[in-house]
């Protein structure tokens, strides 16, 4: 299947919109299931402390969230580890508490120790307050850096927007911050199960608004971080983590130039449960790495694509180890596309940048066997 | 089916044994799959923070690791939700780390902020030193506190044992303490498998022995914590902590008198792989609370009794919600034996100790309609 615009369509939306044509289109071929020269690679935090440019920039931030809030940061971030490895896409610099924080809960974030939140919410009437945040005004800094981060791209690669996942959202709003078991969250849940869902539903609101705010200033795909969703039962999964997605996505408005925006969504620990995730009618499965590649592609078939996962521990090892597990991986995952290669969870901060660059490297060789030669058709050329 | 032993068997083995037969059999007869005249519960972490009782026996102690180590208080601790509740069993209170202590790496507990090594395993040379500990000397403690429990329990319920897995206690050792990403465990796994299957074979000795000489002292069930298996891909599960398990499995003796002693395998976060610990030959497998226990069942049959599974954050709701959330169990369940109610994980130091007994009650009164009335049989009136 080719895209589905015509080149007449195509030329016209080019004179419309801010950027030239995608150079790099393997991520947004792969997440349609359609054919690739070679498997495209992002990393999840790609931005991030393992990169000493990043720590540069970090520090002449000052702190973490002052670098998310400042675009002309935020931007040069994203670009980091574009400029330094063979990535296949961006993804924005931001962190997903961004929402709560423009509901007034008052982030503070500390990397070492995690997110806090000076004003958790503590009662059904702190949830009945919060009022939905306008992207446009509350989240401006958000839609600014991905304007600059387009343009800085220049077509390069696709741009990656993101949010988390309404209950991925609630856990640090009750939580106040990251837990260990989720107790607070969990118990609102089960003692509060209304006030749980007015919640919900207000978060499933404000991440649609966000998301299209984020796909109208120009990202190329948008993907939900239900980080926490794999700490509910598999029936709460469905009623408080699933069922919020499925109303996020079905809220995405198609870009007005580009249409329908495709949709990534990662649950971590919800190896059991991509049956349902797919059923979502999400274009790819983020999957961690406690289910192999092969299992998920037998139970989803082409229905999605895949987008993972290698253990971020393997790039501790050798070089030699690395490209071992890349094998297998590719090998796992089969012929054909569908396959967007990544870490099964964000990279960590100790991790040596140079095995980054033998991990993106080994995707793009090995994978080679693994897809038809597309060398001389439209799509190995960049033509959106 | 009965009990292997004959009535005369069981009585010449009774003239031998330590304590008269058991009260209470349920949870031994439900291990085999045999039919109970209600579903056993028991509770992770039953004897804990949570009660008034063994805060006050652990002030006595001064701090955690002298209560585990000074087998009175151990006892003590062990039997007071016995005493409170209606349980179907007693578990010996003790801690996973008290193996990797005996190896001399230096324990430390804070309940707060968990275990703490002052020598963590920080070289193959290290793990190359390490020895393996004798139960009957470098853990006489929990040994003597066994044949007190024995002692005192005189009968009313079994009394399980327990160990950590090769795998978690290794993650421990070479963390040094609780990790959030288990990054250090990980990358000796991948930077160095050789050595980590060295620490691997030595624990797994070491657990072998040590729940031999806890069986020999007059443990009824062993079940053995696999609290971080789940942090593994699939095949690293495989390789790394359920072989090590089954090579425990392989080491265990039968008692003198009461023959093979059952065994429990919980891999908190296997919900994926229960098909692989069933086939470890072992004789229940823990479901965490991510996994339905009705697709547990349906995955697993009647190969393996199923030990779980609701979410300890139920506790902290209405007794009417504990109530709806326990009949959903038992339904999904179903009919039959092989069901050993408990939660999906430890119980929370914030639970009020009312709703546990609210939660043990209706296990019982509710569970009478899954099992046929054996009220008249021999199994009811408690004789083994």
């Amino acid at each position: 299947m080719k895209y589905p615009q015509s080149a007449i369509e195509a030329k016209a939306s080019l004179l419309m919109i801010d950027r030239p044509q995608l150079k790099n289109d393997r991520l947004l071929r792969a997440l349609r299931r359609e054919a690739v020269d070679r498997t495209p690679i992002w990393i999840m935090r790609q931005a991030g402390r393992y990169l000493p440019e990043y720590r540069a920039t970090r520090a002449r931030a000052g702190d973490f969230l002052t670098l998310c809030k400042t675009p002309e940061l935020a931007c040069e971030a994203t670009l980091q580890p574009i400029q330094r490895f063979d990535l296949d896409a961006a993804i924005l610099f931001s962190d997903i508490l961004t929402i709560p924080d423009a509901m007034g809960l008052g982030l503070s974030i500390n990397e070492g120790d995690g997110p806090r939140f000076a004003r958790p919410l503590r009662s059904p009437n702190d949830i009945r307050k919060l009022g939905i945040p306008d992207p446009d005004i509350d989240l401006r800094y958000v839609l600014q850096a991905v304007r600059l981060i387009r343009a800085e791209l220049a077509g390069r690669v696709p741009l990656i927007g993101f949010s988390g996942s309404p209950w991925t959202l609630a856990t640090y709003m009750v939580e106040g911050g990251t837990s260990k078991d989720f107790m607070k969250i969990r118990s609102l849940m089960y003692a509060n199960p209304e006030s749980t869902h007015v919640l919900l539903t207000k978060l499933s609101h404000a991440v649609a608004d966000y998301l299209n705010a984020q796909i109208a200033a120009g990202v190329d795909v948008v993907m939900i971080f239900d980080t926490w969703g794999g700490v509910l039962t598999a029936r709460d999964y469905q009623t408080f983590s699933l069922r919020y997605m499925q109303k996020v996505l079905a809220g995405l408005k198609p870009h007005a130039e580009r249409g329908a925006v495709p949709t990534v969504v990662f649950t971590k620990g919800g190896g059991q449960w991509l049956e349902a995730i797919a059923a979502t009618g999400c274009d790819a499965i983020g999957v961690d790495w406690t289910t192999g590649i092969a299992e998920a592609r037998r139970r989803i078939g082409s229905r999605c694509a895949l987008q993972g996962n290698l253990d971020p521990a393997v790039l501790s090892a050798s070089p030699a180890r690395i490209l071992e597990e890349v094998r297998s991986i590719l090998a796992e995952f089969g012929a054909g596309s569908g396959h967007i290669f990544n870490l099964g969870h964000g990279i960590h901060p100790t991790t040596d940048p140079d095995r980054v660059a033998v991990l993106v490297d080994a995707v793009h060789d090995m994978s080679r066997a693994y897809h038809d030669d597309i060398s001389n058709s439209q799509s190995a050329t960049g033509t959106t």
